[in-house]
């Protein structure tokens, strides 16, 4: 596996644009972005489990139904949700308009919105722009970033990931390279399942639609789902992946070791998109990465590791740089679920260096000031082994989530979002 | 029911103290503190549902068993958990020590902490001082204070409450005055069940063991348990009940009407600590009180109340004054429960005014200058009605839940808290 440019664009035969089109008033940011393939595409999504659904997500789920698209078109600035049957309406309208344009089914082009809730969508707006929008389309790097744009709100950071594997190739041949290619926004409203967030994934591959829905449920387990930024589930998260088959190589359509180089591959690319989620986290100083190692089961290993990180006074902690593995412990006390504290041990971990701080669920005698030097990096770790508190790791059940810090500027920036 | 004063000293029959025994080693603010009845009292207490417990919680926890207590001995600056084997015995130590001074049995002696996690407790400091300590005990508002000071930690305002109500009298007497005195601390890590706080609760009425438990665990659900300031919930919580008999009321064995009414005026006294410590909230500028109607039953109620209320997003938008309503209805749409987003109506109210901002899920047109100006007062009211929109409350599941903003000093409090 191989890390190359292009982001969406980098796997065989998609296209992408972006423009500005008058939804973000205040700005001249791009705010409408279109990602295509001229070849119809096998299609698998997930999206919010909020019993509030944004009328993007209502539609797109709808037009997934039958697993196939040509189209994603997405908008920032809005997240036309809590916009009622009106808001029905325009999500239905920006899918009609971008299957006019390329006279394709209104059912293979998908919906997606972020932006600020309970605002009517000004969908005239998109009517005037969408043929400036097709005229965008590029199948390049520029394509990519263009589109990428167009779908960030807070973010700071661009969120995109490509890479390239070697599968078997077709009628004998040694193998075949499949790309797959990635955009995310998301920053604030973070939280399994999933996170403010639409990720749109396209890959070259040729693959079934049960395994490529079977693929992106196992990486969005292991990626998307256990982020945290601050605890808020949106109305509107998407995760998209579309399969036009450019590359080759022969149908994935069974559960063998292509759809599993497959599924890894795609769980990297959501792994490495989540990180920078993480490290993109509205107001973030830091990414923070918890690992609890040593319990019965991952799942249980996963509820501690996340009720680490969603932790405010955890989170506050990391942004101080301050060694309070107290709250760590607390913090693992409330995850619900069973474990011994007193055999519980928490080391930090950076690039600075390694540092145990808490042996049997008690403190060890450590340098604060070695403590403060790791805890002071950008990124930093969180080790929890609760499973005979030597950090032996007995018990083998163990998960990663991804958080980051709470800072002064989380507040800021949502303290007067709307504005 | 009427306010008096004198906090827990108010019931007949109880003393209490506090001095600065060098806990706080940075500052001579009082950090031990003491209540004591020289009648032993029935008593009963709730403790944290977290799995990693306080030395303290575990020893009290003990002693409570018999359901009898003649004091409480706390201190502040040092919460003793995290502290291992030692931990306990430090624990047990304050207990003796306070027992041996009043040459009453350690069992009847409770025994409390807060502060920072995960560092021995220097029990010397109250050895020495054990003395100074019991001559501090006054009868008056002047030792509640006294005792009160001794449990703060980052608390700014105090948090008492003291009330006298009637109930029926002894012997064929019209009735009997009985009084309900308390104390609580708490600001930060202050998440149902229960928060971090302790509450120390006196009444000279004449109760069961069994009436007085059921009255507290009536009233602590319907106060305490529906406070959230972090979504943090503490390894130290302590709620203890001690009722001495001396109002002269028969005595409460029964779930009869003067248990009901003594239950009542609990809850009272508990929900204004309730409000007070939400208000105090660990840099809170806004009470913050949501209410839902219209809910099927009052469980499901008190879950959407209490996502809104621990929404970090919700919490911002009230720090801005911002009318930002999706995030009210998102944050409604993740508490896992069931309900009809497009039946939603929400209000935003305080001694400002009242404005409607949702109605059917969906905007509905307000005035953004009226709704700045009712979310700019101190104590404001966030409504939600889920029956069926119209505000009518067809469905009767009702709760309230009371929480604060989230602020830039929050975050200033809690990065750093330790130095």
């Amino acid at each position: 596996m191989k890390d190359i440019t292009g982001g969406v664009c980098a796997p065989k035969g998609f296209k992408a644009g972006g423009i500005w089109c008058g939804i973000k008033a205040g700005s001249k940011k791009r705010d409408l972005g279109l990602i295509y393939s001229e070849k119809i595409c096998t299609a698998a999504a997930m999206f919010t489990t909020n019993k509030v659904q944004a009328a993007s997500v209502l539609v797109s789920r709808e037009h997934l139904s039958n697993g196939k698209l040509h189209a994603i078109i997405a908008n920032s600035g809005n997240a036309n949700a809590c916009t009622g049957e009106q808001g029905l309406a325009v999500a239905r309208r920006m899918a009609e308009l971008a299957a006019d344009e390329f006279a394709i089914g209104v059912k293979e082009v998908a919906v997606a919105s972020t932006g600020v809730i309970g605002v009517p969508l000004p969908i005239a707006a998109i009517e005037n722009s969408i043929a400036a929008l097709a005229n965008s389309l590029r199948g390049d790097e520029a394509g990519h970033a263009a589109a990428l744009e167009a779908i960030m709100t807070t973010d700071i950071r661009k969120k995109e990931a490509a890479i390239e594997i070697d599968i078997d190739g077709k009628d004998g041949a040694a193998s075949a390279k499949v790309r797959i290619g990635a955009m995310t926004k998301g920053s604030g409203m973070i939280h399994p399942n999933m996170a403010t967030m639409l990720c749109f994934i396209t890959t070259d591959a040729a693959i079934s639609r049960e395994m490529l829905e079977i693929s992106l449920q196992y990486a969005v387990r292991r990626s998307f789902n256990r982020l945290t930024v601050d605890g808020d589930t949106s109305t509107n998260d998407t995760v998209i992946i579309m399969a036009n088959g450019e590359a080759g190589n022969p149908l994935i359509s069974a559960a063998d070791d292509n759809q599993k180089i497959f599924a890894e591959a795609l769980t990297q690319v959501c792994i490495k998109l989540t990180k920078a989620m993480a490290r993109d986290g509205e107001g973030a100083s830091k990414l923070v990465t918890v690992t609890v190692n040593g319990a019965s089961d991952e799942k249980t290993a996963e509820a501690l590791a996340k009720s680490v990180a969603s932790s405010s006074l955890v989170k506050t902690a990391c942004f101080g740089a301050d060694a309070n593995w107290g709250r760590v412990l607390c913090a693992l006390g409330y995850a619900g679920v069973d474990f011994d504290p007193g055999k519980t041990q928490v080391r930090f971990k950076s690039r600075s260096g390694e540092i145990e701080v808490c042996r049997n669920g008690a403190s060890v005698p450590f340098s604060e000031q070695d403590a403060k030097r790791i805890l002071s990096e950008e990124e930093i770790e969180i080790l929890a082994d609760i499973g005979d508190g030597s950090g032996s790791g007995a018990l083998t059940g163990s998960a990663t989530v991804w958080g980051c810090d709470l800072t002064y500027d989380y507040v800021k920036i949502n303290g007067d979002y709307r504005s």
